[in-house]
């Protein structure tokens, strides 16, 4: 899930009319006091590093400005430690909660070490309304800190005498390779041809990218939680398919979303010829809408031409893409449901979590 | 310590006439039984990796050419993983040996995953004699591959049940940062003016970026051996010393080295204007040459300009950076040894950390 992305939620709308146990205002609770746990530890994690590598990652978190000066902004939502906590306070109450702190900011360490690698691949400017990290110290230091984050979010597990810490570390670096495949996947497809690339391919990359990171999460809450080794699998299932659903809801906003509401013009991410899970879905249709997206996509990109992009968005939706994903997405939070239901049956103390998943996916389309 | 300079040890005969108590054979024998105890850990850990990432590190690593097919070559001497072991059978015997291997596999893991990324931030393109990975996979494949061995390294040790695990996790992590913010103050002092550069602050930069890692190595050796901290501290300080004075001997060598044996072109290191450990002393001497040195290094480089380059040699001489650098290589490998025989006062469980010193550090000059 990208944090760029994740910009969104405060600016949409719930306009999504799908009964959910939360209204937003729960998850927004749960990440505010999340935060606040979590923040120390992870400020103390930063803060240790040496002079340069500091910097760089006080910077990224939005703690400092590029001159050192100090900033107001703290970096994103912190979906993921808020994760970690629900999970670990759902399966073990408060105790599992509290000695979950460090295995939450080793998270958001690693998911803001991927944050830095990926800019500099991707070449993204701006993350979080600010300038990229590479951009500012360029990309030898991005990749630097990066790796500094990556070490110290180890090193956190690594201190930690927990009984959980050894399986949540080995588990958090199982993840981050998931992660760089993940990312080397994305990168791939985008440079093959669309008729080339297979929703099955697509699915495996997203899931890798977007969901590995979030059920790594609730996994690692779960194991501070002495959970068994079943539930943990439950819980990671429960992350990973509520991360999945979130890219498809977010796929079809890129396609359909107001651009009031979402910052983007109106198919940027089809006049991008990004190979977006609806694409993908419209490509394999074999529908004559298909064949006519295919033709559509193999055209150079002209940000002038109005009427080829409404003619790709209304191509995407006739080959079925539309429906598809919101199909997809709908299956998977119904299964990822199922799995959090199976791990924790007491409504109420599965009830954070559920608030959380509702609050990662519900977009206004 | 860099690959390709290691490299230069199979060609540069022993005329060192310092005595030793090893002739370079034991060295030799011990790295070859290291690799070989180390090896089927190494590929085990690579080869669990997803299929990219795989086909990167093995690349890298030399076991594969870039289409692939299986390639003859190992991956370097593996200096780093035989310290792991002799430091652990020097203070625990065989037993620690044998359970030090992954921790050993580990250490080399993070070696090759620095480099891989200094290689792209270097944009270096060839190692051991063969096009870097970030020349055939590209710079993002390198990045991802050098991840994901950080991970992976991480993830042995989380995975390992014996005592000294978590502690050496916590030690590998660390030094992970320490090469990080060494290899950032190589890079920004490169981009310094030589006068501004001090002493001190190269001589941190070369300890981080030559002497960290083979400090660690020893010291997850002693880990496993279950040392005293004390002890433990010992054979990173050994580690370290041996490092440094490493380097301060290859920076020799890149300037009055026969270019027979290096493989280098006389004073390549002075026309690159390298801010290496004997011009920073030469140019911190006060010496009239250190004057003459200051006005050659702000020239711009000439290869025609032989000329210039025996000149600027002779400056670096005359200003004393030769023999500060050669006494000061002297002095940190009397301490290293210092170190060692506290650590381990028996000079016959000793010998084999010995031999892979003198291995390291001996060059001809």
């Amino acid at each position: 899930m990208d944090e760029t992305q994740e910009g969104h939620t405060s600016t949409v709308s719930h306009t999504d009319s799908r009964p959910g146990p939360s209204d937003g205002q729960e998850a927004a609770a749960i990440l505010e006091v999340s935060r606040a746990a979590v923040d120390p530890e992870l400020r103390a994690a930063v803060d240790a590093l040496p002079g340069s590598m500091r910097r760089i990652a006080r910077y990224h978190f939005g703690w400092e400005h590029a001159d050192g000066t100090p900033a107001a902004g703290h970096a994103g939502k912190a979906i993921r430690p808020a994760l970690v906590l629900t999970a670990a306070a759902a399966l073990g109450g408060a105790p599992a909660r509290a000695a979950a702190v460090r295995a939450a900011a080793a998270v958001e360490l690693v998911h803001n070490f991927t944050l830095l690698h990926d800019d500099v691949m991707d070449r993204d400017a701006t993350r979080r309304h600010r300038a990229t990290a590479w951009t500012v110290f360029g990309d030898a230091d991005a990749i630097l800190a990066g790796d500094a984050l990556q070490a110290r979010a180890l090193m956190l597990l690594a201190e930690d005498p927990h009984p959980a810490a050894p399986a949540a570390a080995a588990r958090l670096a199982a993840c981050v390779v998931e992660l760089c495949e993940g990312q080397h996947a994305d990168t791939a497809l985008e440079r093959r041809a669309p008729g080339e690339v297979t929703l099955a391919e697509v699915l495996t990359m997203a899931e890798a990218k977007t969901g590995a990171l979030l059920g790594c999460a609730c996994a690692l809450g779960a194991l501070y939680a002495g959970a068994a080794e079943e539930d943990v699998a439950a819980l990671d299932a429960f992350g990973r398919e509520s991360g999945l659903a979130f890219q498809l809801i977010d796929d079809v906003i890129g396609i359909w979303g107001d651009p009031r509401r979402t910052g983007k013009p109106v198919g940027s991410d089809l006049a991008a010829r990004k190979k977006s899970l609806p694409v993908v879905a419209a490509l394999a249709s074999g529908t004559p809408a298909a064949a006519e997206l295919a033709e559509l996509y193999a055209l150079p990109y002209d940000e002038e031409d109005e009427e080829g992009i409404t003619r790709t968005v209304l191509a995407v939706e006739r080959a079925g893409g539309r429906d598809w994903a919101q199909e997809q997405a709908a299956d998977l939070m119904s299964h990822a449901m199922d799995e959090l239901s199976r791990a924790i049956p007491d409504p109420e103390a599965a009830g954070g979590l559920l608030a959380l998943a509702e609050f990662v996916t519900r977009r206004s389309t």
